[in-house]
């Protein structure tokens, strides 16, 4: 396409949607995505930069000076800013930074990388629409015609008093329909949500969610306004958790997508799959130990990957229930509570699919014992797992570990283990041996 | 609490938010929360009867008559409105719409009701601020201070010509800002994305927040506007399709929460069991069938488990890269480039973990045959596994069918039986049995 017809190019981006021009740069090649972003212009380029994936941008940011860098900063939004320039090595942070002609832009990005990731402080945007609560309906009109340019869409006006602290809100709406020599105290709603901000971002999805805003203010702990959080964000926030929570039940360590590399695949995939190693080499251990069953029960040990998988299905989903009643905040009542009713449950289950199989064994081996043996174990097999999948998530969540990491390939390799272990010891008890 | 104090309780509740009011009656006993809800005003109810939990709401309404859930859906916005009248019985939501006094209120919502569900149809409100193109700003104004009254939040204006179809849209900035005797077709924004009512929800989600939209207009075939749809309705929208895809993968075949009755959790998880239980009487076949392998090398069937736990590890993480992948339309490429990336990356993942295990076998049994058997069916069955998991749901896709099934127990019993076959085909040949 780039066949130096700059002109027709420039025309043809200038109508396309900058979201649309970002997945497009993430498929040309690599010169060709720089070229395209150093002829359009600035205003168009930082949006796009802001859309485009990580790896990328990091590639393009590197092409480009850091005047280049912070000429593109200036025209995005300040947490957009910060994001990006937070992915730059600290000193081309320090020079990007520096670059800039805006003073207070360069001193709201430097507030906002000073915040934790994952925070509300990290999340933020400092464009507002703030008003005292002494002005006029008029006087604040006037103010927001003027203040209202840097910011892309009014949520709320915030109203705060002479120390700046966040006191009430209106809406646009309020504004519009109230009288012109009102006072700003008069009409603010003064039930106005906050977030604190240290407070952690998922935490902030969740209020947002729970209450229906759309933005909400972020203050420090002497309720001074310093920002707000927009719910455009938090799309992102409750998407990434998602995805975070998918791939850890998946057994995939780290943030991956298909179009990585190998590598990085290889990365994110290993580790758990050597946990299944070492788990398995478990079960092989444990089989062995039992060697001397076979010869009178050849039959038990064709038995364990059925008991393994069921083993590790039933584990897997107690435990996705758990964690997803923890991140919905409606796990109630105590552990034990809990514990007795995953048995309860757990015991129902395993008595059908036990009948099932007792019924199997018993026509295609011909063997009551057998049969029996097998399907009391598969029984309190199943609701071990099912007590190890409740009861792990819970016990981590209670000691502030992301529980989400106790679904997919951990819950599945210990119940192998346990499944196995259990499954040849009532075996043996059973049939005498 | 409730000993009658009712003019305490009210007050209490006056100042609470109502999605609070909702959590507290979702914990408290039914016939306190009945109490509770008939003593607040309708408008407070109304709100709080949207946030209630599915479950809770409807043993609710079926104490309230005709009449008084009428009053309650006449303060709702009419998404809610048509939501809830859609958990009725068919005749009952004859009734309720009749009850009904705001007779374009319930035309309304027999609309929404005759949207098929997940489309932009059955999710949208009427509620939207419409200006023709023809007023002028002063006009436009005024007719927005009354209709802005029925909308809860005035997210964007949106301009039709006289047949109602889509023109345009204006934010309330851009209206403030302009001269009072302008015309809007002169400040209109032209380009103004919006999604047909037809149109699955899913891909509204996408498209919203692709281009951070936070409310979108809805048309019909013809353009004429309908509704719109805010972006906290996609919030959910976004949380139910990731909730589903993870109880998808944990083996859930229904939306089903830790609060659950026993009952309602069997029917969730036993149907994937099963489909366990029918697997693992798979593998016992066939490793009957390679009994005769066992006199010689007993070994063989003590590493079964480590094959099928491995099988179905590598099979679930192939599948959820390519599951959400797709979910976040990133898988480019044809299928057979896919195939060919997923058999390298296998491949190289395979012979890490198979020269451990080669290492494993070989000190403790001694035995280099032995220990070459397994780990060259460990990297076959590695790179398997890796194909179907990858295959699977790029063709489900392909065909229509969401792809998140083939996720969790479908792809891990599958690959438990061919990774088991696999591994006694190879490890016999290898050693020449």
């Amino acid at each position: 396409i780039a066949q130096n017809k700059d002109a027709a190019i420039k025309k043809l981006f200038d109508e396309v949607h900058y979201a649309d021009i970002a997945e497009i740069l993430d498929e040309v090649s690599f010169d060709d995505a720089i070229y395209i972003i150093k002829l359009l212009n600035s205003e168009k380029t930082s949006e796009i930069l802001t859309e485009l994936d990580e790896d990328i941008r990091e590639k393009i940011l590197e092409n480009l000076s850091a005047q280049e860098i912070a000429d593109e900063i200036g025209e995005m939004d300040t947490d957009d800013a910060a994001d990006i320039i937070g992915e730059l090595s600290d000193e081309r942070q320090e020079r990007v930074i520096n670059a800039l002609d805006d003073e207070e832009l360069a001193a709201d990005i430097k507030e906002l990388l000073s915040y934790q990731d994952n925070t509300a402080g990290a999340l933020m945007a400092k464009e507002l629409v703030k008003v005292y609560e002494t002005w006029t309906v008029a006087g604040c009109m006037r103010r927001i015609r003027g203040q209202a340019k840097d910011v892309t869409r009014v949520h709320s006006i915030y109203v705060v008093d002479k120390e700046d602290k966040l006191v009430g809100r209106l809406s646009l709406k309020d504004l519009i329909i109230a009288k012109s020599d009102q006072q700003i105290a008069d009409i603010l709603k003064d039930n106005v949500d906050a977030v604190n901000v240290n407070e952690d971002d998922e935490e902030v999805a969740k209020i947002m969610a729970k209450y229906d805003l759309e933005a909400i203010p972020v203050v420090d702990d002497n309720n001074v306004l310093l920002g707000r959080i927009t719910i455009d964000d938090i799309v992102d926030v409750l998407k990434e958790e998602a995805d975070k929570d998918y791939q850890l039940a998946a057994g995939l360590t780290q943030d991956v997508d298909s179009d990585d590399s190998i590598l990085q695949l290889t990365k994110a995939r290993l580790p758990w799959l050597f946990l299944g190693l070492i788990g398995g080499i478990g079960a092989f251990i444990i089989m062995e130990g039992f060697q001397g069953v076979f010869e009178k029960y050849a039959s038990l040990f064709f038995f364990t990957p059925l008991i393994a998988a069921m083993a590790g299905n039933v584990g897997v989903q107690s435990s996705a229930i758990i964690v997803q009643g923890l991140a919905n905040n409606d796990v109630k009542g105590s552990i034990n509570s809990r514990l007795l009713k995953e048995m309860f449950l757990a015991a129902l289950n395993g008595f059908i699919l036990a009948l099932f199989l007792f019924l199997f064994v018993w026509i295609y081996e011909g063997s009551i014992n057998t049969g029996l043996a097998i399907s009391v174990s598969l029984v309190a097999v199943i609701i071990v797992a099912g007590l190890i999948g409740t009861f792990v998530p819970l016990f981590l969540n209670k000691r502030g570990i992301d529980p989400a990491i106790a679904t997919g390939p951990f819950i599945t390799t210990s119940n192998d283990i346990f499944g196995i272990l259990i499954y040849f010891l009532i075996a043996k008890l059973i049939l005498g041996i």
